[in-house]
């Protein structure tokens, strides 16, 4: 399961600004397409891609902004990701009649598909390297925060320019801890249509205690149509299906968007991971998790509308779990205090380089231990509430889009604005029973931590019962229809002043503290880490060269690995499994939950070549956010579809450790057993075959 | 896999006679069949076996003197085990032609029923407590070796005694580290005859890797048939056989003779079997595996002559790294010296218990510093040669029946004579081959670790050159043959004496360099931790009652515990595994070795009720002995055998821990579903239903 897991990026976005990357070992990385691990390639495989190759991977590969990646899979625009991945666009769409994560959904016909309420697919048309212009918009100023101002003002400008000139979506993102920026640039779709989705039970087969391992059994595989202008999308740039698929001792590559890794943080960076963040997030998403599960205990209507956050909670947890373990691992800290130690040295032994970059590490330990009481404040004053995000959204949208672009709000950058208006202006439906849920649970958890008389508490509250004042929002707000929102956003800050929705309101009380904490953190924090981070970048590529990857940052990353087992429970785990393994699990547990098979599974038993390989395992280097990306072989083959980590994978956001760290995948070959044994799905299986 | 691991025990007996019990978790120990645990199992299960259900159960089961365990199952003298107790007699019966490791054996016929060549069956016929008798013979003896012998001199009274009344075979034994002794009293059985054994590669499917861990899918059953006087053996004293086998929660137990275990040991003694014996051992067994690894590369026949050995090696190697990882574990470790704390303080807290016994643990620790540079010696002065030792046995013997009883080298006390002479006089055949590979072997690695000085290798080797001293002792000795053996014997001294054959002459020189070292070590240390160890077993049973089980000593013993999955890779082990587990890893591994499936399994795919229970794990505490134990339900029928541990129980030698701990059994409905379906063995399947 590598869904992205919940991110301190997400609390204190500059703290991951900064660190330094030691020597690549073999199979490890996850590297931009600009920069491709060719000499690796080519001594350990003998196989070099050419360009075209590798254009079109890249072409072929997507990015949702439900948090996965997924790959164009036919020349009519399928699209091939995660049950896990589109479990988000399955909720919105399912009722109490129609339960498509519990029955599972085929389009047997183009009309029946089923269009998403607000899924975004991006394809990355182009990047670019803006690095100098990036840095030195800052030269000069000496003020921190005039710096960082200046810096952010460049960004949204070069992201303005190029949006303006090709029309097409523009990021600058940092690499190497702001050693790089690149611009990258995005073909958006939104029409995007459900065509196919295993059951629920199916696709997560093994639940929570058998996500993040190995051996698994899991048909986790969705298929979308991309649309444009209304029609099919027709495209050269899909990824051939094999029939046989990925074959043990094979290289292949996967083409992902991995979330985030922390390889290149300090030291003093770790400890206050494993010592103040790691547990305060644990905290909240075990009171989380015990909100949605009391609920879903009241009923099977009650269930099933928590049913994706217990899953995504679980999902967390389990990743904050494997987190911990890995920074509780003495031998894990001691190679990082190693590494570190080591490049420090080598900065020290060059006098130029100690002057211009050695105080760094001291700067960011500096920061990290004023940090330390900020992290409750910042993880435990949210809503958890869709309505009130939309509503803060919308008082600072009209605010923030009268300024010059370069000052606003980052999130607000005029580059950004078309994405994030499809999100705001989502039909999918908001339940009010889970609405109340969640924004009580999460006032109260922040009245715990923080005390009843929390400025953002307060704001929201005004003294009021917790549970009372949330009804009262929840029921009184009109924002549940994308209309309304709309109809301010159109009508600006004139009405969004005069509004009298209670969610509004609320939102314009809470809107100027959280300006202010932001302010204050990227003025006194952000400000200092985001240069510090830049000489650690800088110095990285002086000692060690620039044979490196930078860490994660859900962009487009090619990986490279082959297929095979590793050492586990005293034995080998194999490099694939079969359906004979799904239905020895599933009587080895009496065919209980979550182990159970689905009614069409237990249909199928005799119809189905129980040898076929159903998942399989690769050392490729992935991580949360490559859920759905394309395995493919030397040909450029679709052979797999990535969907978890091993449970030794689980100290990848801090760690590669080739022997034993495997990327989870399910079989091309078990996917289209699937699709024509399981689920009768022929037509779609020709369609992937390239047979109509 | 739970053979008996290589032991201290064959190298330094008396080390093992020390240390003390704490309090017992539920489920932990193994109990002695006068004292079960019949209020945990009141508490627990609501669950009081009666003593009619014991005295079944006792009678029904055996110890087999290869080294494992075993139990009767039906009317008529049929015997259950493991393929791999059984290994041993099918690698004695095999050659070039009839290789029964291979192919397996089934007799349709009674007539075809093969005779095991030294195979002996020993049931436990009845146990008295000797304790005082035993402990008293040394009272007022002040020199300490003087008090050994005399101590020794009474148990084989106490043997000789009971033998002669009773015919039975008679064996004084020390429970609770000489807090106790005790009487046991077995019937002998020598013509024990195969009927059924799969093949090597169904019953140890998964080999050296899958050893030692679970999930598992091994038909790991041997059926031999006891003959009395020549006839089948008739006997009430069989279990039931339940074709519904084991059921996931109920309570079940285990009758068998654990090997031993060392969770009594004194810290000190820990830490010298971490620190010296435990490394030492395993650079002999590498060692070892190297030589014959290296011979079997040579040819199919050179494999087939060494693939007991190397499988055997295999066994013990990773049971030594299990053992080593255990000790290495510092958690382990902490609790050991917690519990001894705590021991020590509450015997300190009594001034009378104080005096008597608070000095045990110290002269313990102070024997084993001394101990330490004893050990090379002790381990690696061996010839590993069958025919060596069946030399030097006879020119023990022959000198040893002369003296009274109680001045016997210990292994020559009348009542052990017949055991020992049935295995001396085995008609198995000796291969010169692997006789001169394995005696080469051990000579040079005792001239590596102790020098081409050392008197033991001198004593052999004579100054010769090592190849061709070992192939002219094993060319030209005629011990090869039992005849030449028996006339030796009765020859007695003066035939010794007179002997030219070549491997009596070099056992007459290595006899009395055995004997000074065995005094010596006697002397000196047994006979101090044996009176230390019988202190701390006393001052067990006053600090923490005798609500105890005594550590392992591969005599019977009663575990129970439920059939349940555990905590594992992340994830939950089933309860038990099925047929379709079984084709499942052998597709994942492309049916390659030792992945592979035999013809007979292949063939049977189609045959097969392929959701059928193969092997199931349960909570039961045991340890290597406990190979082919049965595992029987509250109506005291089988549902189970024993065959292996996972590999968390490899700290069992040390700690049980039940959360994790699990025993390995193949199940009764597996079991019968191989008979009848893969190895067309109806007759046999019907015989063990109760239906012939």
């Amino acid at each position: 399961m590598n869904s992205r897991p919940i991110r301190l990026a997400l609390l204190l976005p500059a703290a991951l600004l900064t660190a330094t990357a030691p020597i690549i070992h073999s199979e490890e990385g996850m590297w931009t397409f600009d920069n491709p691990p060719l000499k690796l390639l080519k001594a350990k495989y003998n196989f070099v891609p050419t360009q075209e190759w590798l254009d079109h991977l890249r072409l072929s590969s997507v990015r949702l902004n439900d948090g996965g990646s997924g790959s164009f899979v036919s020349a009519n625009g399928l699209l091939l990701t995660n049950h896990h991945v589109a479990r988000g666009q399955l909720q919105k769409e399912s009722t109490a009649e129609h339960d498509y994560l519990r029955d599972g959904f085929y389009a047997a016909t183009p009309d029946q598909e089923m269009k998403s309420p607000d899924l975004e697919v991006d394809v990355l048309a182009g990047v670019r390297n803006v690095t100098e212009r990036v840095q030195n918009s800052a030269k000069g100023i000496t003020d921190d925060a005039q710096a960082l101002k200046a810096r952010d003002a460049e960004i949204a400008a070069i992201e303005k320019e190029n949006k303006d000139r090709t029309g097409l979506r523009s990021d600058v993102i940092s690499l190497y801890q702001g050693g790089e920026y690149w611009l990258y640039e995005y073909k958006e779709y939104t029409d995007v249509r459900l065509v196919f989705a295993p059951e629920q039970q199916a696709a997560f087969y093994g639940g929570d205690p058998d996500n993040f391992t190995y051996p698994r059994y899991d048909i986790d595989m969705a298929l979308f149509r991309v649309y444009d202008n209304g029609k099919p999308l027709h495209t050269d740039s899909f990824l051939k299906w094999s029939a046989r698929g990925a074959e043990p001792g094979e290289l292949v590559f996967i083409s992902g968007n991995p979330g985030s890794t922390e390889r290149d943080d300090t030291v003093s960076e770790l400890l206050v991971q494993r010592d103040v963040i790691g547990p305060a997030i644990t905290d909240y998403l075990q009171h989380r998790l015990k909100t949605a599960q009391d609920f879903a205990a009241q009923g099977p209507e009650q269930a099933r509308l928590v049913g994706s956050t217990i899953f995504g909670l679980q999902n967390s947890l389990k990743a904050i779990e494997g987190r911990a373990d890995a920074l509780a691992d003495k031998s894990i800290l001691a190679k990082k205090q190693a590494d570190e130690a080591d490049f420090r040295a080598k900065v020290a032994a060059n006098p130029e380089w100690q002057k211009e970059y050695g105080d760094a590490w001291d700067t960011i330990a500096k920061v990290e231990d004023q940090i330390k009481p900020e992290v409750k404040g910042q993880l435990f004053r949210r809503s958890d509430s869709r309505l009130f995000t939309i509503a803060l959204e919308i008082v600072q949208y009209v605010a923030e889009i009268r300024k010059p672009d370069g000052e606003r709000l980052p999130q607000y950058h005029e580059a950004g604005l078309q994405s994030l208006k499809f999100e705001m202006m989502s039909p999918a439906p908001i339940p009010a029973a889970t609405e109340k849920l969640y924004m009580s649970s999460a006032l109260r958890l922040a009245e715990e931590k923080l005390g009843r008389d929390d400025v953002y508490v307060q704001a929201i509250l005004q003294g009021g019962d917790t549970d009372t004042v949330v009804s009262s929002l929840v029921d009184g707000t009109r924002l549940g229809d994308p209309a309304a929102r709309k109809a301010l956003l159109d009508g600006g800050e004139a009405a969004v002043a005069a509004s009298t929705d209670p969610m509004i309101e609320a939102a314009r009380r809470v809107d100027p503290i959280v300006r202010a904490t932001n302010k204050r953190l990227r003025d006194t924090y952000a400000s200092v880490l985001t240069p510090a981070g830049e000489k650690l970048g800088k110095a990285r590529f002086l000692v060690y060269g620039k044979d490196a990857y930078p860490d994660a940052t859900f962009t487009l990353r090619l990986s490279y690995g082959t297929v095979t087992g590793y050492p586990y429970n005293g034995t080998i785990a194999p490099p694939f499994t079969t359906y004979y393994g799904l239905y020895d699990r599933a009587a080895s547990f009496g065919d209980k939950a979550p182990f159970d098979l689905t009614a069409k599974e237990e249909a199928a038993r005799d119809r189905l070549d129980l040898a076929t390989p159903l998942n399989f395992v690769c050392t490729g280097d992935i991580i949360g956010g490559n859920s759905g990306s394309p395995v493919v072989n030397r040909n450029g083959e679709l052979v797999g579809l990535i969907f978890d980590g091993n449970i030794e994978s689980m100290a990848g956001d801090f760690v590669y450790d080739g022997s034993k760290n495997r990327a989870v995948a399910v079989h091309s070959a078990g996917m289209m057993e699937a699709l024509r044994k399981i689920y009768g799905a022929g037509a779609l299986a020709d369609e992937l075959e390239g047979k109509n």
